[in-house]
């Protein structure tokens, strides 16, 4: 296997431990999760999250709702209905249906539980083999010099050495990078807490800034490209991701910087036409009248939190996938 | 006097009151600041912010100078170097070097030290009219509906009832305020900290995002007008503002909303051509790397943190001041 991957999630035949990522940067507490409610639960709570690692998560749950419940792999109605209820633990991320349906294809061929097991084992192993692609194939196209990115997009959001951090590895392994923007994304601070972690684990020279100063970074010629991932991808190639990628991208396109978007094939949501149509999570107030442990504000203040936005497709110069780099225009085109 | 104004600064003979900004919302602290070097160290910690509100307080801090050290009345440059100390305390604000050198012309004219006390009183007095006025020249042309801003312009930030929150309230006054949407402003959360504040304590309904959450908004046809203060204009219309401003801009642009921004004409700084020029102000990284009390990240995680940035001419619809609303095109003109 690769070496220097950092895994975030092991799999036993009876539980998934999982890295708590809302423990992170601070403490590396493991979980032992043995059935889907636990995994639910954690995908709710974001101690696992990114789209590609919540896919094979919701996988995996799927597999012990029927390692604990044997009745599944014989009863399709129960295993849909399971299969719908783990799908709907995050509403935006395209690749927890894509996992969960693809072991509820599988069962349809097979009814050996190790089989089961090894199926959604080798789901994880294909997704690093696609990150690992998506790098190669990033890394070629991006520009040398300082990259921004938002959110955490790597080994602890997407089996491998992940998405758009994938990309920037690449870039450093081959000695294009220079330094890495990291913002810091609020309300739940994935770039400050999990990029910045995995960019001090590999020695890889970054600076982290408020959400906001990315178009003051760019007006000052500080950013040659801006790469980040995906959630959900509509067939025009609008995309979903972390609330604040929108934002990145206006500013990029006002400054001519280019702006890319990594992602497995599945990320891609066909039956999408625009994104228009992808439906945006709203989470719970509390994640933005608090920071950290602190309150921001006195508690009884009023929020909104609305975790994703959609960046609209002409603002992304190319989408970069495991099989190839496209513009967002090509994307239907992918379809046959 | 104007009734229900919320007075964060009280000025004595030989001291100064200040509300400590730092401490809210959750408590209510004030000083008592008795010479310049006090009056600076808040001012560089944000103890009192807002480019109307420094301004008083650096004129009052020349005060205190003189009235410690009587020389300064009659050794000109011992005055001015006092005057430039006081001046570099923050770089970007204009209204800091107006207010100082208001001072210096006064004592140029006169040595006693009442008439001076009484010449910085008059200052506060005055801006409290012309935020008054403002206020009234900004609810006239604000359309009907919900309004975005950004960083804290109101009665903390300004004397009296602010800038741009003092058009919001003339808004609701008049019954064309549906809500306000506050953003945080990290680094420090003048949104979520002192504008939350003051809009509990007036009624005024609003909801808190995150800063890189307008962009969602405005796709959502939530946001019907953006206005925010200043801390530089330049001659040519661009802005100064608390970072993330230009980032609303980008998006209010995008999605055809209008953009306000509401500053005395004392923030206009005619000497400088374009925003090219004004000087942008970098504070510490801790500032970044810290929430409130929380660390977001371990404490030796490399930071950037540019405290303001700048918002072209071009996605300003207006410039709202005492003296009328004026095109960015028009500032030029008000030179005469």
């Amino acid at each position: 296997m690769h070496k220097h991957i950092f895994e975030a999630m092991k799999f036993k035949k009876d539980s998934l431990l999982l890295l708590d990522q809302t423990k992170l940067p601070f403490e590396e507490v493991w979980l032992e999760l043995s059935n889907a409610d636990m995994i639910i639960e954690a995908i709710q709570n974001l101690r696992v999250r990114g789209a590609p690692a919540i896919g094979i998560c919701g996988a995996f749950a799927l597999y012990l709702s029927i390692y604990n419940d044997n009745k599944l792999l014989v009863d399709e109605i129960s295993l849909k209905r399971e299969a719908n209820r783990i799908k709907g633990s995050r509403p935006t991320a395209i690749n927890l249906s894509w996992g969960v349906d693809k072991v509820v294809d599988f069962v349809g061929k097979c009814i050996n539980l190790n089989e089961i097991f090894d199926f959604v084992y080798s789901l994880y192993l294909q997704e690093i083999e696609i990150n690992e692609k998506i790098a190669i194939n990033g890394a070629k196209v991006l520009p040398e010099g300082s990259i921004l990115t938002h959110c955490n997009t790597g080994s602890l959001a997407a089996p491998g050495i992940g998405t758009a951090l994938g990309v920037i590895r690449k870039m450093f392994q081959m000695r294009k990078l220079n330094l890495v923007y990291v913002s810091e994304t609020r309300p739940l601070l994935q770039g400050a807490r999990l990029t910045v972690f995995e960019l001090e684990r590999d020695a890889i020279p970054y600076k982290l800034i408020v959400d906001s100063a990315s178009g003051m970074l760019m007006r000052n010629f500080m950013v040659d490209a801006v790469i980040v991932g995906a959630d959900r991808i509509a067939a025009n190639g609008d995309t979903a991701n972390k609330i604040g990628t929108f934002m990145h991208a206006l500013a990029a396109n006002f400054y001519n910087v280019p702006f890319y978007v990594a992602a497995p094939m599945s990320t891609i949501d066909f039956s999408i036409a625009t994104g228009e149509e992808i439906p945006i999570e709203e989470r719970d107030k509390a994640e933005v009248i608090r920071c950290m442990s602190s309150l921001t504000c006195k508690d009884d203040t009023s929020a909104l939190n609305y975790a994703f936005d959609i960046t609209p497709a002409k603002f992304i110069k190319a989408i970069i996938t495991e099989n190839g780099v496209y513009s967002p225009n090509e994307i239907l085109t992918l379809l046959d």
